[in-house]
């Protein structure tokens, strides 16, 4: 088992990166003080590793189990709100710790529960999908989507400890680990290189789950994420670069429907789409871009947008949140391994970027 | 006009207590450096004071008005949802500053919706009753109701600036004033035994509502509250004997019906309820008992619960939110000036408590 520090000024925590650490009992232990744990998780998730988890702490813990609806569609005041009502049915008050149980979703909504359940209460992320552990494990985003946008209701708030099992990706569908691997090829992209390269020359092993790549992936991911969450925790500076393809890839999930697209996907496209500006733009090479392309294209992602019209994609793009008054900033490439927020880029050639079929 | 500033690590901020405040553009100048600003308050408050504040900030300022119904049933995840509507559709982003309008409710909700709109957003209060002014500007607590308990809902989370503005409690009903006395009183009874006395002598002059006997009392609580929340932001320690009174009055609230009982009635019932367990526990002589119960009376506030049952009583304070696992904390008097958090009284003198119809 290998341990990542994140060290935030009072709220630091690790994140335990291992093979079967779901099943070492005082891993939990360590960091849970409290009596009653309510575990948050999803239909598709619970009839795997619920039961497993539960047996484990049941010796020692009073446990609320509380499975909500799978997918994105459900990541809503509604489905908060069933949290709330399953909390205090079972008369948990702020000595309760929620342990989040799946991906992206159940992490970002648990974690939007702990922050905002009476003020606050202890929460630890157990994330079953690459994606979740490289991603939202790092950084305290916790939110809930509105239907005008993603991730629109949210707060930033740390949990006590983050539990990456590589075992957990056994059980996931080959297009969630593709997904996973957009936001991992992307830290390559954005500040390091020779991850970026090493991925180049291990995608093959990647792909079929080899465990200690995969370890690999996941430390490296987060390790380069902590770097920057670190360095700027409330997003005010360096850590928009984090957001490489997102600003593309939300319009993307936004326009076809949350769930249509995997956010990894969505992602994946805005990448592409983001390098193809950068080379228009002279800060890219065409050699590099290819680079680029073809490691997305090994790793399975689309490298082409959905049918969306301009005059859509700008719309979606204004609303949002990396947007300063009514200028829209884009993170783009100034070569492999180093990515820039701006707004200095030619009008045109992203009016064109957002016309283009294929890339 | 004085200044109360209140020295949070990082989130300090400052409280303008006077009169004629809010035609002071250069107090809200200070603190608003974005261009879109939403003013959220509601329907009692709004034909009063929305079109005065708009026309002193729409000059420089994109005003977004958002009317609530008034009310604490309202202070719900439904009327929360409204404000992240009007703020969405009208296109707001991470840039927009919220002005809180009107009382504890509408000062509450907005807080929150500051505190998860986009994982937070920059916000001002302008408290316009005498309970808001001495309470919930200090202290960074903001939430909302659930159907199974008050408040259960929340973040701690700091405005940019308070505006205490004495002007505007000239509108404020009686029984309204009178409830914001409960609180005012609270501190006296809690930590400053002059303050106290202060307002047995000068009771009169307060409920005719002499500008300079309002300015003190909001002043003073505002310089206690802040004392208070300086040494314990999250309230892990000393700062729960702010709830003297609460868990009593929480749940009269909650037996009542939000809304029929003010807080600051339920408050005044629950703080003499607290001093007659006092009384029965030896920690308070029966003198300085009568002299809590006279104040509370001059102030025109309830000194007699409604009819509950014991049980159901327990019921509801052992959801509250100040208890350790399964045991019930009272704040309670060691004299007028000092209240303690405790578990260590009789727990047939607190039944009792529970079963007087007077006192």
């Amino acid at each position: 088992m290998k341990t990542i520090n994140i060290n935030l000024e009072k709220r630091g925590y690790p994140i335990y990166v291992g093979e079967g650490l779901i099943e070492n009992y005082d891993l939990f232990k360590k960091h849970i003080s409290n009596k009653k744990v309510a575990i948050i998780t999803n239909d598709k998730v619970a009839p795997l590793y619920l039961q497993k988890i539960t047996n484990i702490l049941s010796t020692e813990k009073d446990i609320i189990p509380i499975i909500l609806p799978d997918g994105e569609v459900f990541k809503n005041l509604e489905t908060l709100n069933l949290i709330y009502d399953a909390l205090l049915t079972n008369k948990a008050n702020r000595q309760v710790t929620l342990i989040a149980l799946g991906g992206g979703v159940i992490g970002d909504i648990t974690g939007f529960a702990a922050a905002t359940f009476m003020r606050g209460v202890d929460f630890i992320q157990i994330p079953t999908t690459l994606l979740s552990q490289v991603d939202s494990s790092v950084g305290g985003k916790t939110g809930i989507n509105h239907q005008l946008g993603k991730n629109m209701i949210g707060a930033f708030y740390q949990p006590k400890c983050v539990i990456a099992d590589i075992s957990l990706l056994k059980t996931l569908p080959d297009k969630e680990l593709s997904a996973g691997l957009a936001e991992v090829i992307k830290y390559g992209l954005i500040r390091d290189a020779s991850f970026f390269e090493w991925l180049e020359n291990n995608i093959e092993g990647i792909m079929k789950r080899d465990p200690q790549l995969l370890i690999q992936s996941v430390i490296r991911s987060c390790q380069n994420k902590a770097d920057i969450v670190e360095a700027d925790e409330f997003e005010s500076g360096i850590r928009a670069i984090l957001n490489l393809g997102h600003t593309f890839g939300h319009a993307i999930e936004t326009a076809t429907g949350y769930g249509k697209w995997l956010h990894g996907e969505a992602i994946a496209t805005g990448m592409v789409m983001a390098a193809y500006l950068s080379e228009q733009m002279g800060w890219l090479s065409k050699e590099d871009n290819q680079r680029i392309k073809s490691l997305i294209t090994h790793a399975n992602l689309p490298i082409k947008p959905p049918e969306i019209s301009k005059q859509k994609f700008l719309d979606l793009m204004q609303l949002d949140k990396k947007t300063k008054e009514d200028q829209i900033n884009l993170v783009l490439q100034q070569g492999i391994g180093k990515a820039i927020l701006t707004s200095d880029y030619n009008i045109e050639k992203f009016h064109n970027t957002l016309l283009q079929k294929t890339f």
